[in-house]
């Protein structure tokens, strides 16, 4: 993602709300440690404390959240910048922070197509509320904000490349507008993975801020971004029974190790909640997936016979899932082990923030 | 539930795999702190630590996982009773128990129809593996044990009604088989919330283990077996922003803070991910749901007129989420705040255990 960001001429913000780690984040940094970007208080706070100095949270903010952050700028002197579309929030936002005797830098939001938060590229308000964030003593502009969250949910790579060149020009369009006004506008802020690695060109835009690529999983990969092999993130799991009359394999991870997201499903059948590795990372059995979850079971079911299913993966023998979305796998543990690839040992353990 | 079961004649050992709390297992349970079911080990080390002296550890048991349950056993006296519905495992186990110097009361778990964890009732195999279990040195035999996961998946109240008897029937028909062949059956065990509430008769059985009972769900309300009223736990959340494209009031809680589980979806429609009531408990917009949610956005739709929703829920305003699941729900979060309802105050945090 770094080439990519270099070849379109755009800096990279890196999303940090899928991997949550202060090491994936170093990797994934520009430099040790550039900007990045956060989708809750606890993250900023984590990633504010582990001395990064520059952090976007990308999450419409409201004044009652200023609070923290505040006293994270204050004492991590790092800068926030927080996201608004809305003019009576900006003013209680500017309100709020000259009351905590802060600042801070703000991006306008822009919905590029997703419906999510963001004002239209060219909605009447766009000009009023960034000569309301430049008028006021505790905020200023940092530039215009947009994500295309519709490209999780098209069905082809063709179809994101369209997503990706709506994205930019959302951003471009809305920055154009405000400059035009005389405004300043220092950054033009786009990006998914999907979007960032489907564009074909980003004329106009600043930085990128993707996340998943950091792992990938199932659900990119069926959207033709990534290979099966490209996926970094794995859940361990024991065999735990063979159950015979329902020929299921049992595993002791179900929906809340694995996540009850099933959006690879949305493009590529048959993937169940994930897909069956050994722990070698070999996939023993061609077509091997976890096709129901309880809460701490995952039932995993093969294409074959189950004699051969159950001789693949013994009770007490244990398996890698593929998750289908690495945000929400990932997202309720605490660590990462990080496992050599050549012999499967544990070299390293990555502690990471979790809940809000 | 208390009441239930005394009037059903059984043991209460309520399942905390939904609370995961301490303090409301002491609520639940009939003791200050009787017995309790739980799915994790770091639930079963939380209940240990915390005083309890009986705890079913109800995920089918594999050796690897023994080392720590021996030392919950020695440190804190506790007696953890165990699954296993296999010759093979449990002649590991009881070799690897013996190897810890410790032992392991065994239940044998039935499959009544889930077609998860479990013996039939009728195989060939089940005097065997209680004549194992009896025979080592390190092993007792609990009982046998079951749980109609099933119960969750069926249509109606009728529907429980019939999968409740076929868990009793499954356990009772076990036992008796067992005791034909000379083998004492201390323990009768079965339930889900669902299939308790619903029994006509629990002849033969010695004890339940219900647990979303504690909070309920709306999943539980569209089986009938509760009231919206009786739903304990809800997600706050915050308004963040309204976007009149997509006729959306966003929340600052989505997949991560409200799970994807659509249980209720199997039988309500148009539930979405959660109903939408205000922050003193009142459903100012009937109709209202979370209907779309991505990492930490949640997508309110409304059934009228995008400006009712806007004036009922102004950006900055708190909502309550009723949940689909409590179980998924509940799970990521690190603490409950007990709200007194007649004046929404914030009367106490209880802490909780998460992850595995």
């Amino acid at each position: 993602m770094k080439n990519r960001a270099t070849g379109l001429g755009v800096g990279l913000r890196p999303h940090m709300k899928t991997a949550k780690c202060l090491e994936v984040g170093k990797i994934a940094s520009m430099e040790d440690f550039g900007p990045v970007t956060v989708s809750t208080l606890a993250e900023t706070a984590y990633f504010a404390a582990a001395g990064c100095k520059d952090i976007t949270l990308a999450v419409g903010i409201t004044p009652h959240k200023l609070a923290p952050l505040a006293d994270l700028q204050r004492r991590y002197s790092v800068e926030i910048n927080l996201l608004c579309d809305n003019l009576e929030v900006a003013r209680a936002v500017g309100n709020a922070a000259q009351a905590l005797r802060t600042a801070f830098s703000i991006f306008i939001e822009i919905d590029c197509g997703g419906g999510r938060g963001g004002l239209d590229a060219k909605s009447s308000q766009l000009v009023a509320l960034a000569q309301m964030i430049g008028n006021s003593d505790a905020l200023s502009l940092a530039g215009v904000l947009t994500h295309a969250g519709q490209s999780y949910r098209v069905g082809t790579f063709a179809d994101i490349v369209l997503v990706a060149e709506a994205e930019r020009s959302a951003a471009t369009t809305a920055a154009e507008r405000l400059r035009d006004a005389g405004i300043a506008v220092p950054i033009v802020s786009v990006g998914s993975t999907p979007t960032t690695l489907a564009a074909q060109s980003l004329a106009g835009v600043d930085e990128i801020r993707p996340g998943v690529y950091m792992f990938f999983d199932l659900d990119q990969f069926c959207l033709g971004v990534c290979d099966l092999e490209d996926i970094a993130m794995t859940v361990l799991a024991t065999v735990i029974g063979h159950n015979p009359r329902s020929k299921r394999l049992l595993l002791d991870a179900g929906s809340l190790a694995l996540s009850k997201d099933q959006s690879a499903g949305n493009r590529c059948e048959g993937f169940g909640y994930g897909l069956v590795f050994s722990i070698d990372g070999e996939r023993r059995i061609e077509g091997a997936i976890v096709d129901d979850v309880h809460q701490e079971h995952g039932f995993v079911a093969g294409p074959g016979n189950f004699d051969d299913l159950t001789a693949a993966f013994p009770i007490g023998s244990r398996v890698r899932i593929l998750p289908n979305h690495a945000c929400m796998t990932a997202a309720p543990y605490d660590r990462y082990h990080i496992v050599r690839t050549d012999d499967q040992r544990v070299i390293d353990i990555w502690s990471k923030v979790r809940g809000w």
